[in-house]
């Protein structure tokens, strides 16, 4: 049968096991969700083994398990691992969400849940890819899935995790369903990712909430101080403030950026789409340029003193908030935070006591274009889309996939299939139905393509 | 029977009747306790009544109902108009709390309980110097109540109702408690108060909350942006920034600064009780200057983006700030709320979208020291604490007195029991029992020597 058949006869039952899944809240940042992750993983084993696994397992990990699943054609094979991650955001705000996130709907052409794209619905595309080979007798190298459920906080037990299975783990290549394409008609293939570090900013002045009429003017407020500590933070050309911090930041070659110059992009559309009436960001550099191949420092969060209805006339005891750098390759998240906390420590005035607390971090990375999987997969693309997939460096983080690289010596390739529309991390996040079933076939098109050059 | 005698043979009805008004949690700024405001209200005339006021009644406004009373002696005597509040700051952090805000406690001589200071106990002190007064047959003067249900929210409603009762409310003078003394063993009568200016800033970038690795560098972050205008703000010198902000502020002459300097001040005790390790504020002055008589600017809120546990890497779609300054006497409030916002529109980014949104205001006051009702206070004070107060100006607003002198043509005297320890508008607000006592006695003495001014 072939794929775009076999899609059509099992999609309504593809749509009820990533429903399954969906329903499930495993959101790793918040510990009251502790036994929806083991949920969601156990989901995970019993699909890839009703998929096509030989075996199936959940396997215990510092934090959240991870799930492991194989297919083994034979001892000669090649190897193609397929990470994903079961793990989703918080919902918040959720308010704005008009159905509800973990029960999925389908309205318009889309599912609608928290998930459906990052990385449920992108994980199930590899899954049911792989389903279709397996059960079609279309596999000719060995296939192995691990999942886990740390990777929106920043996978804190991975890398113990690939120390300890380098073996169970070893393959020739990695495939990540974890990234987006330039648009639904403009297939694309990821080749660079930023890095990621992240902290949060803890500012702490008087011991209680003070009456700002007593005592305001006498002693500093820690809000208007993390407000002066994040200013100074960046310059007026939008660069980083923080010493050393370009050192290692290489420019782009010139025929990068040309390439990056070339990809289609209205500015005028990207701005209606997020509702800004102008783009702002580091001076001389494009906006594609900007998100992609340049650092960046952004507030996630920030919380202090009174934020209820009304107005109450104090100055807070504490001022907290969460920020981030995005990365760009070469650029390492350890010494990129020390600078940061030192940078931080040498502008905190005395008058207040300013802890950084780094919460995570990981590398930037880049793929090299001649790899035999990364045209296996432009080719999976170019027959599910019906053209030649472009390949651009994104502005996200996968800090693990240079773990991949740094521990188990492995390069990846990175067929997302998400788009900005899908909202990913914010309320309504959603995902479209035909890009689901072109991925299944992009996907499937892979195991064939890559088959091929053995 | 001497005062003394009745606030000992009398405490223990007093407390109780305070602790009725303590336990309706008659918050103003929170709507769901509408039902409090009016409960709160209607306590309150009862207990007036039975103080011994001819008539009480709860009398409406656009919002909360006042409470009104009086006790007239005569066509031809003098009257007195004393002014409280009956509402409350809100209790959050309700977890810092060590016995439930609404809950009165007595614990090592103190009251503890939202409201035990700021008004509710204090306007108590005036309820029961009155009763006293009357039922020992001692009054020579009229002596009216008002109060109000709104003063915590910047008293929205009670312009309206000055205006519309200027009649009812005649007096020859205003009597507050609602203010601090420097100690409990330093009796001061406050003479000058600061005004304020408070606003809401909303600034709005995206239309919701983006991926911040996708975007991250290529659009605005508007928790970025809000940090760096509240930034430029004020400068390295801690002084406020607003172009023309001081044009009004007049320099104290230098034979209050004298006096402000003898104020009998322990730095260390004061950086002690508060936590900090430094003070910090407007460069050439004092400590106690600059929380008095200086003008200051603090963030008394800020929110924005994420702030659960973990870690959520968002550009977010808005950020807000809850912003005041403190005044001094002769800077009009709407004059410098439209500075204000003036220069925060000069400053903002194209960008994103601010908006300014002025919430309260009120000017600043001075009351002369010869005035007949300021010298009656200041040997009421000196009869009940055995030492004659220090006249002091304080760093609070209470804008009302300037609109009862504006309105009413009236002056006010600061009567006030309150101690900085007592953290009023802070979790574990307290009053401490013998500062209750010895404020009866006070305020039946002001009474008392205000008579023989007649």
């Amino acid at each position: 049968m072939d794929i775009k058949q076999y899609i059509e006869e099992n999609e309504s039952r593809f749509l009820d096991e990533l429903f399954s899944l969906i329903r499930i809240p495993s959101i790793s940042a918040l510990p009251q969700h502790k036994e929806d992750m083991l949920a969601c993983a156990e989901r995970w084993r019993q699909l890839l083994l009703e998929a096509g696994a030989d075996e199936a397992m959940t396997m215990p990990s510092e934090g959240n398990p991870l799930v492991y699943a194989e297919k083994r054609v034979g001892p000669d094979a090649p190897t193609v691992l397929i990470y994903g991650h079961y793990d989703v955001m918080p919902a918040e705000p959720l308010e704005l969400w008009k159905s509800r996130p973990f029960e999925p709907e389908i309205r318009d052409g889309r599912i609608w849940a928290r998930g459906a794209d990052d990385d449920k619905g992108q994980s199930m595309i590899q899954a049911k890819a792989f389903e279709y080979v397996v059960r079609e007798g279309l596999l000719r190298h060995n296939v192995k899935f691990i999942l886990e459920g740390e990777e929106e906080i920043g996978s804190p037990s991975l890398n113990a995790f690939l120390h300890e299975h380098k073996e169970l783990l070893k393959a020739d290549v990695i495939l990540v369903s974890d990234t987006s394409m330039l648009g639904a008609d403009l297939p694309s293939l990821t080749t660079g990712l930023r890095g990621l570090a992240y902290w949060e900013i803890e500012v702490t002045g008087p011991n209680r909430d003070l009456h700002s009429g007593h005592f305001g003017g006498a002693v500093a407020n820690p809000a208007n101080v993390l407000c002066s500590l994040i200013a100074q933070l960046t310059d007026e050309n939008g660069r980083i403030a923080v010493p050393r911090f370009y050192d290692d930041v290489e420019e782009a070659p010139a025929a990068e950026r040309e390439m990056i110059a070339r990809i289609p992009f209205d500015e005028k559309k990207y701005m209606e789409a997020i509702g800004v009436k102008a783009l702002k960001g580091e001076t001389g550099y494009s906006t594609l340029e900007r998100n992609s191949c340049r650092p960046s420092f952004d507030v996630c969060g920030i919380w202090g003193g009174y934020t209820g209805e009304g107005s109450k006339t104090i100055l807070p005891s504490k001022a907290y908030a969460k920020v981030s750098c995005r990365l760009v390759p070469h650029q390492n998240h350890e010494k990129i935070s020390a600078l940061f906390a030192d940078y931080i420590r040498s502008i905190a005035p005395d008058c207040v006591t300013v802890k950084v607390t780094p919460m995570h971090g990981g590398e930037g990375y880049v793929c090299p274009i001649d790899l035999p999987a990364y045209r296996a997969a432009e080719k999976g693309f170019a027959q599910a889309f019906g053209k030649r997939p472009l390949a651009v460096r994104r502005g996200g983080s996968i800090p693990i996939i240079s773990d991949f690289e740094r521990i188990l010596g492995i390069k990846t390739v990175l067929m997302g299939f998400g788009l900005e529309s899908n909202a990913i991390h914010s309320p309504n996040e959603s995902f479209p139905l035909d890009i689901f079933r072109k991925g299944i076939e992009a996907a499937a098109s892979f195991h064939i393509e890559f088959d091929k050059d053995i």
